[in-house]
C-alpha cells in the first residue's frame, strides 16, 4: 500500500485526489492545504487526514507526495520532500524562475528520489497514440511540427499579471510536446508576439497571440501558434511530417452529433477547455506516477523535462521581448 | 442514503456496481450471485456483504435492487421485487417470453413502483444529444430514421441458440431507438434476413444479417440494418429526417489521431463494442436511475418501453419467418 | 469522325452537347427539337445543322444518335434508331410502359446495335471508384447495401402527376445502383412508403417518402430510403457491407471550407441538385459512350439494365400500393 | 470580339488556351514559342496561327497577351506588351531580380494597362469562399494565419537550381496568399529552413523544409510551413482566427469514398499536384480576366501584388541566408 499526502486541495488537487483513490493499493493519508475548509471538505471525501506539511513529510509511512498547491510552493515544496525521500508528483512549472528549477532538478537527481511533472499532455490517448505509432516507424523520423494551441478565452488581467507571461504560462506545454515529438534538443527559439484580444493584457506587460519558430540540432523545425481566445473553444491540435507521410492529433468533440440544415453541417465544437480535454490524461497520468512507484520503472515526464520546456518559455520571452532571435546553451 | 441489492456479479454487474457507488448518498449493500466466488470478489472490492436473494428483499433498509443476473431470472426478480415493494433496475429483456413481460409490466404498473430497463443507449451523449436538439425542434418533427446496428463479430453459435433470436437478442436496442427517435407507436414491422456472415448461424435456426422497415401510426417510416461482423468494429449509427433536416449520430472512435500516408488518409476504427462504446451511457443511467429515486421523478425509460420493444421483435421474427408484413395489434 | 444527331435541345440535351463536342473525332451534325427556337440556339452554338428526324436518321453519315428529348418520344426513337442502325444513347427512361420497353430492348439485341442508357451514376467518380475497389475485392461479396437518396425539394406537383411516380421517377436511379453494387438479380422488393412532405402529392396518387427492402438471389439485401426534400441539399450516399470490411460513398460538397464559431463547426452543404453533383458523371458517360463505339468494346450500361431498373421500380409500386412483398420473375 | 496571343505552349500554356477558347467573344489568334512543333499543335487545335513576338505584338486587333513562356523571358514580354499598349496575363514571377520586376510594374502603372498575374490560388473555389466569408464578417478582422503548403515530391535538382530558391519558387504563392487574407502590409519577416529532404538540395545551394514568420503593421501574424516532400500528396491547406471564430481551407480529395476495413478507416489522399487542385482555379482566373477587360473594371491581382510577394520571397530568403529577422521597407 502507498500512503500519499496531497499539497493543494483546490480544482485540480480534487482531480488528482480523485485519480489516486481509485489506483489499487494506493491511499491518500494527508490532505494539506493553507485553506482549512477545503482541506478538511477533500480530505472527509475520501477518508483522509487533514493536516501540515511538517508531520505530513515526517511520516515514515508516507511514501509520496502530490503537488498541487500554488505555484510559488512547488520548489519548495520539491525541495522538502527530497530530504524526506519521498517519490514526488508535482504540478508544472517547478519554479518561475530558472535557477531555482535547476537547482530543484538537481536535488532531484542527487537523491535519486522518482519525481513526476504534471506535463499531462503526454498522457492523453490521441497524444500518446500518435507518438506510439511515430515511434513505431509511421512517418519516419519527424521533420516539422506544427502545434496549435488555442484556449478559449483570456484568464483574468490579474492571474496574467502574476502568471510569468504567455510563454512560462500556456505554452510551456506547447515546448514539451515539441521536445516530445521531435525527439531532439532545441538549439534556437523566435518568438513573434501581439496583444491582438485584450488591451489590458499589453497594460500587464504580456501578449495574447503568439507566432513561435523552434529549431532543433538535427534541423528539424517546429511552429506553434497560440491564442489567448478562440471563439469555438479549447483547440488543441498538433501534426508532425516525416518522410513517409504526416501523423495528425485532432480535436475531441463532446458528442458525435451532426446536424444538417439549410445554412450547411453543423457538428460540436471541440471540449470546452482543459479540464474536460484532458480528464482522460489526468487520470492516465496518476496511474502511470503510481504503476512507477511499485514496479520501481522511471516515470515518462521528469522534472529534467519540465526544466528544459521551461528554458524554452524563457528563451522564447526574451526573443520576444528584444526582436531577436536566441540560441540556447548546449546542454 | 439508498442501500441496493445488486443481483448478478458478472461483467455488467460489475459495470453497476462500480457506477453506482460513485453515486451521491447511494450504498452497495448486498450482492446477490450463484457463483459465489463472484459475489465475493465484487462485495469485497467495494464493502458490500453477500447474502441470498431472500434476505437481501427482506431488509427492509434495501429501498433498491438492481438485476443484473442471467436473463431467464430477470421477470422472477422483478416480481419479488415488486412484492418487496423495491424500486427497481433491471437489465433488458424483461423475459424472452411476451406474455411473462406483460404480466411482469402490468404487476409493476399496479403497484406503482419505479422500474427501469437498462436500455443505455437513451443515456448516450450522442443520441442524448441529438434527441435533445430534435426535442428542441432542429429538423421539425422525425419524418425518417435510418438506424445502422452491426457488431464486430457473431457471438458464439451456443449462445445464439439460447438468445431468442436476432431480433430480441440484438435489434432490440434498435427497436427502442426506434420509439424512443419517432416519437410514435408502430403499425407494422417487415423483417427481411439472411445468413451470410456463418452458416452455423442458420443451423441454429437464426440470421445474421437483417433489414427491417417499420411503419409509424403517423406514416414516419424506420429503417434498420443489422449484421453480426463488422469488420472495422462496431457501427452504431442512426440519422433522421424532418422537414428542415438532418440530425446523424456518428460513431465514437478510441483517438482523433490521423494518419496521412502515401496509400490514402487513415483514421480511427470505431470504439471496439459495447462495453467502450456505451461506458458513458452506463453510467449515465445509473446517475439517472438513483436521481430520479431521490428526487421522485418518473424514469426515462420503463417496464412499459422494454415491453413494446419486445413486441416489435417479436413481429420482425414473425415477419420474418413467416415472409410478411406484421401488423400490431392498437395500443 | 463520328458524326452525332442530338435529339432534344433542352437542358439534358444541351450538357451532352457540350460534352460530346469535346470527344475526339466526334461531330455534332444534327439537332432535333420540336421547339425550333431552342433547336436553333443550340445548333448555332455548336456549328451543327437543324433538321427533321426523318432525315437525320436517314442520313448515313450519321453514326449515332443521342436522345435526350421527352421521356414519352424515347421508346420510339430507340426503335426508329435500330432501324437505321444507328448507335444510341438515350436517357432513362426506356419507356414507362415496361412491355414497350421491353420490346424495345428485344429489337436492340436483335439487331445487334450499340445503346447505352443514360444512369449516369455509374460514371460518377466517386461512386466508380468505389465499384472498382469492391470488385478489386477491398471488402468481399457484397452482402448489405444501404441507399440514401434525398432530393432538395419536390418537383411541381404537375410533374409529379406525369412522372410515372416516384419509384419510376426517383428511385429507378437508386435501383440501378442496387443492381450494380450488388451484382445479383433481384427476387423481392418491399416498398413502404408516405406522403409527409406535401399532401398535394398524396392528391396527385403519389408519396413523397420511401423505405424500399429488395433482396437477391444470393440473399444479398438492400435498403433504400428516399425522400423528396432535404432542406440541406440534395443527398446522394450508399454503403456497401462485406466480410472484410465497408465501403462508403459520401456527398461532394461545393467547398472544403469549415468555419468554426461560438455556436459550432460549420462546413458545406452536400452540391445542390443532380447537374452540379452529376457533373463529372454526365461528362464521363458520353466520353465511354464514344469511346466504346471507337473501340468496338461493349458499353457498362445496356438497354437491359435500364429495363432491369425499371422491371423494379414498377415491383415497387404494386409493392406499396397493394401493402405486399413482390417477388420478382426470374430472369 | 478579344483576340489573344499566347506566348508558350508547354503544359500551362495549354491549359489557359483551353480555358480561353471558352470565354464568350474571346479568340485565340497567335501561339508564339521557340518550340515551333508545340506552337504548331496548340494552334491546330484551337484554329490559331503560329507567329512571332513582332508581329503579334504589331497586330492591332489583338487585345490580349497571355504570357506563359518561360520565366526569364516575362518581364522583357510585359514590357514589350506595355509598350504595344496590349491587356496582359502573365504567370508568375514578373522577374526573379526584384529591381526589374519593379521596374516592370512601374511601367505597366504608368501606361495604364490591365495587367493580371497568374496567382491562381486566389481564384481557387475554396479559398474564394473563406475570403468571401471573412470579408462578409464571419470571424471579425483577422489576428492569425497558418499557411500549411507542400509538394509532393521535389523537382530536379536541376530545376531548383534555377529555380531563385525555395522562397521565389514555391512559397511565393503562399505569400500572396497571406498580403490577400491578412489584408495588411508586411513589416517583419522571418524564416527558417533545414534541408532535411535531399542532400543534393543543400548542395544546390537551396533548403526543402521552412517554417517562415510574418508581422504585418497592424501586428496580425502569420506562420507558413512548407515541405517539398509530402508523401500523401499536395497538402495545400490554411486557416486564419478572428475574434469570433476561425476558417479553415482544407484539402480537396478525389473522391468522398471511405472504406472501413479491420485496420481502421481510410480515405482518400489529397488531389496529386497544383494541376489537379487549382483546375477550378486556373478556369476561374482566364474568365476572370477577360470578364474584366470587357467590363472594364480592375483586376483582382495584380502586378503589384506580384511585386510584393517577390519583396517577401527576396526578405525571406536573406532572413533564412542571414540568421536574422528581415525588416521590410515601409511602402
Amino acid at each position: 500500500m502507498i500512503d500519499v499526502a496531497l499539497f493543494g486541495a483546490g480544482r485540480i488537487g480534487q482531480i488528482h485526489a480523485g485519480n489516486l483513490v481509485r489506483q489499487p493499493d494506493v491511499r491518500l493519508k494527508y490532505v494539506i492545504d493553507i485553506n482549512a475548509d477545503a482541506a478538511r471538505a477533500l480530505a472527509a471525501r475520501f477518508g483522509a487526514e487533514v493536516t501540515t506539511t511538517e508531520r505530513a513529510l515526517a511520516d515514515g509511512a508516507v511514501r509520496a507526495v502530490l503537488i498541487a498547491a500554488s505555484t510559488d510552493t512547488h520548489s519548495d515544496l520539491i525541495a522538502r520532500a527530497v530530504s524526506a525521500r519521498k517519490a514526488i508528483f508535482c504540478e508544472k512549472p517547478v519554479d518561475l524562475d530558472l535557477a531555482r528549477a535547476r537547482a530543484c532538478a538537481a536535488a532531484v537527481t542527487a537523491a535519486g528520489v522518482t519525481c513526476q511533472i504534471g506535463f499531462q499532455r503526454r498522457f492523453d490517448p490521441t497524444f500518446n497514440a500518435l507518438k506510439e505509432r511515430m515511434t513505431a516507424g509511421a512517418i519516419g523520423a519527424p521533420e516539422l511540427l506544427v502545434i496549435t494551441s488555442r484556449d478559449p478565452a483570456p484568464p483574468p488581467v490579474a492571474y496574467i499579471a502574476k502568471s510569468g507571461g504567455i510563454f512560462s504560462d500556456m505554452l510551456i506545454h506547447d515546448f514539451d510536446i515539441c521536445r516530445w515529438i521531435l525527439e531532439d534538443e532545441v538549439v534556437s527559439v523566435f518568438a513573434a508576439g501581439s496583444c491582438l484580444v485584450d488591451p489590458a493584457i499589453a497594460e500587464a506587460g504580456d501578449i495574447d497571440t503568439t507566432a513561435v519558430t523552434i529549431r532543433t540540432r538535427r534541423g528539424r523545425l517546429c511552429q506553434i501558434n497560440t491564442s489567448r481566445r478562440a471563439a469555438y473553444g479549447y483547440d488543441q491540435r498538433f501534426e508532425v511530417l516525416g518522410a513517409r507521410g504526416l501523423l495528425q492529433a485532432g480535436n475531441h468533440r463532446p458528442t458525435e452529433v451532426t446536424l444538417a440544415g439549410g445554412d450547411g453541417i453543423h457538428s460540436d465544437k471541440p471540449e470546452a477547455f482543459f479540464l474536460e480535454r484532458y480528464r482522460a490524461a489526468y487520470t492516465a497520468e496518476i496511474a502511470h506516477f503510481f504503476a512507477a512507484l511499485q514496479s520501481g520503472t522511471p516515470v515518462r515526464c521528469t522534472i529534467d523535462d519540465a526544466v528544459k520546456a521551461q528554458e524554452l518559455a524563457d528563451a522564447a520571452t526574451r526573443s520576444w521581448r528584444e526582436g531577436r532571435i536566441v540560441a540556447l546553451q548546449p546542454a
